[in-house]
Order: C-alpha cells, then sequence, then structure tokens
C-alpha cells in the first residue's frame, strides 16, 4: 500500500471578500460544500489577497502624498509616485530599483517586490497610481492565528507569491504560519545511512504554500484557499516569521 | 463538489539504487505495490540523488587532485581541498565562500551549495573529504526526459533541495523537466476583475517540486520519488532551463 497522499483541494464558491466579513465562517461553508472536514490536523491556505481585503488594508492611492524621496525613486522604476510612496511607507528597506522593478524588505521582513502591495483583483484599481491598493496585513502571524482559533485549531498558512534571484517565475511563500512547524529542523537526525545529518533545516511552511499554490491557480480561474490534508505537523511550532533570515548573516548575499 | 483534489504520493520500497539500475523498472514496480496507474497527465517527481547514482555520477575523492585554487577558497570555506575542487570543476562562478558555506553557480546554470555535490546517502562517503560523492547529472533536463520515455510519457521533474536568500530553510526545485511547462507564462490573461495581468510568470515545476519535498520526507523516513496527480499541464512545455534567469539582469542582485 502507498501511504496516504498528501491532497490539496481548492475551495469553490467563495463570494469577493469584503472588509469585516467572517471568512472563518465562508471557509466552513465552502468546505461543507466540498465535502470536507477540518481536522486539527489538516492545513488551510489562504491566500494573502483575501486576509488583507478582510482586514480592510486597502489604501486609496489619491491620498497619499508622496515625498520628495518617493517622487525620485518613481522617476528611476517608473511608477507612480503615489504608488511609490505607499510602497516605501510599508518598507523598511530599498533592495533594489530599476526601471519597472522595486524590491524592499517589508516591515515585517519579507524581501519582495513592491512591498507586496496589490493592484490586482482589486475593485476599482482599475491601473496602476489609480484608485484602490491592497497593503499587507499588519502581522501575518497574528492574521493566521486569528483565523484558526476561528475555525478550531486548525494549521493556518497566509501565503503570497514571491519572485527568486537566480529563477524565473513566482512561487507561493508563506507569510504568516499559525501551528504548523514553519521550519523544521533536521539537524541531528540519522540519514538512511545512519550518519548524523549535519545542516538541514527544511523550510515545510514555504513548500505547503507552493503547492497549494498549484491548486489556487491563477488568473481568472484562482481559488484563494486551499484545503491540505497529508502534512506531517510533529515538529515543534515555528512563525512564518522564523522563516526570515537575519538582515545580517545572508548566506548568498 | 470539489475541484478534484492534487495529490502527491510518495512511492514506497524502492531498493539502494546503484549504477546502470533500470530505474524506470523499479518506478512500475513500486506503482503497482501502491496500486497507482501511470497517466501521462501524471508527473513523476524524482530526487536528483537517485538520478546521479543510476547514472553512475560518483565521484572517489581520493583520485582528486586540488588546484592551488581549491587549496585557498578550501582554507577560506574550511572543507577539504579535494571537496572544493569538486566543486570547483563542476563550476563556472563562485558566488559566495565564507566558513562553511560555498555558493556556485553549477555548470548547467543552478545557483546552489557546493554545485550539488552530495555526501549524504551515498555509501562509503562516511565524512566531508572521504569516500566517495555524489555529482549532478550532466544534464538533467536530459535525464528527465529519458526516464519519461522510458515510462510512457508522463512529465518528470528531477529536483533537489535548495537554500534561498533572504529565507531560512530548504525547498524543494525542479533541476530537470520533461513534458511539464516549467514555467507558465500568464501575461496577457484576464484576472478575476477582467484586467490584463502585467508581469506574472509561475515557475510551475518548481512548486511541484516543493510539495513533492513535503511527501518525500527527510532524513532515514525519506522517499525519493512521489507520484503526482491533478497538475495542470496544458501550457506549453518550457524545460529546466527555462527556470534560470540570465546571469545579467537577475531583478534581485
Amino acid at each position: 500500500m502507498a501511504r496516504m497522499p498528501l491532497a490539496f483541494t481548492a475551495l469553490e464558491g467563495l463570494p469577493e471578500i469584503s472588509q469585516g466579513v467572517d471568512l472563518a465562517q465562508l471557509i466552513l461553508i465552502s468546505l461543507g460544500v466540498a465535502q470536507l472536514s477540518l481536522k486539527t490536523s489538516d492545513v488551510l491556505v489562504v491566500a494573502q489577497k483575501i486576509i488583507s481585503k478582510a482586514e480592510g488594508r486597502t489604501l486609496e492611492l489619491h491620498t497619499v502624498e508622496p515625498s520628495n524621496r518617493a517622487i525620485e525613486l518613481a522617476a528611476i522604476v517608473l511608477k507612480d509616485p503615489r504608488f511609490v510612496q505607499a510602497v516605501l511607507s510599508e518598507s523598511s528597506e530599498v533592495l533594489r530599483a530599476v526601471p519597472h522593478v522595486l524590491i524592499t524588505r517589508h516591515r515585517s521582513g519579507f524581501v519582495m517586490a513592491n512591498a507586496g502591495i496589490d493592484r490586482s483583483n482589486v475593485v476599482g484599481a482599475s491601473e496602476e497610481g489609480a484608485g484602490t491598493v491592497l497593503l499587507l496585513p499588519l502581522d501575518c502571524d497574528a492574521s493566521a492565528f486569528r483565523l484558526s482559533n476561528a475555525l478550531g485549531g486548525c494549521a493556518v498558512i497566509v501565503s503570497d507569491s514571491f519572485g527568486r534571484p537566480w529563477r524565473e517565475g513566482v512561487v507561493n511563500v508563506a507569510l504568516g504560519v499559525a501551528n504548523l512547524p514553519a521550519l523544521v529542523d533536521l539537524r541531528g537526525e540519522k540519514d538512511r545511512q545512519g550518519r548524523t545529518v549535519q545542516s538541514t533545516e527544511v523550510a515545510l511552511a514555504d513548500a505547503v504554500a507552493a503547492g497549494a499554490g498549484i491548486a489556487m491557480g491563477e488568473a481568472a480561474q484562482s481559488t484563494p484557499i486551499v484545503h491540505v490534508r497529508g502534512v506531517q505537523l510533529t515538529a515543534p511550532f515555528r512563525s512564518g516569521q522564523s522563516l526570515l533570515r537575519p538582515i545580517k548573516g545572508d548566506l548568498f548575499l
């Protein structure tokens, strides 16, 4: 017999999410429609976008007053100065600014494009610099825990798609994590030849988020919530913040 | 009803892989044991390690003569000079060398630690600098296609675990890809509000590899082959090489 498969199921039929909705209630309805139960050993992966919408993390760009620095940077990256100001306000550091590219370190520590500010899938945000944009949740781990608590304690990952150095294309990663070992430390375990593993930590939450990203799909057919069954959750809890390397001491850079 | 789940099933009962073994035949036996069929719409994710073993990509370190550069670098990274020479021989460029860390660009373009040279799970490689090490396949895309052809044309991903800048922990990525769109181009598609998506390419093969990494598990319980059902394979084929950013023009660095 095979091991039980690791199964990712996208939940169908969620309405557009607006500020203040009871996301847990909507999820329970969708799970019912899918004839899926929710065990505490299950994981729900939720797109950051709908968490931000439910938490009202929208910003009207016409209310933003760009600083001189934002105006200068906007001329380099060829983006709306108010959009650039919104990115700077969300960031602790600018890492890369070239035409059409603005990579920063978000205040929460994530290195990502545009501080995670999203212009797509927000009703009214018809083009860059116009209308409404969506900021990341204030604290993605806290958002994950609130949802987990409302759902009886299952694991929750708040995920978003990230570009990567050296590799093309985006993959989903975990921004916020509740009740799941975001990072699993294998150091000291034995490999198949009985030798001690020296240096491997596994980014389990990022891997679950990446797999869920496939089930979510993209563009018009995308689904923002994925139910995951079969992840081994026995290692100690580690938060989404544990996935961030210290600013000093990055092995790669 | 839910969409069909995306299902990752680790194959059990594979023997230790040695040079020249008929991997396709072993996989078919394991699939039979797991009562899994193999459709051309399925994906097999195979750990690079067993591909390298089957292809005889082992190197006896005692046969390696370290160059002066390898000896100098070994003193910096605190590794065996013969091991460092093996890494240099497999690499086109050294990106980072500090104590215990040697990041290079592999000849095939992958940016990774130690040019992907593996000391664990090789019988006889009892510690760094002793015994036998395992090199990456000469051409991971070609290895994926050979296995795919021997299995009737299903999609195949040759995967390995990579560290990442800015984020802790390793995740599996795709080195070689056959019959699967490693990169899916969404540019020009419409989002849920009907606006055209501007800039998203999705690293589908990396996401599948990451999900399969969860099913593989780690250390003593790890399983090097995962059967995946439910991935949308309709986009045009793109190879593992398509996942590599050009050396010039990396957005992040």
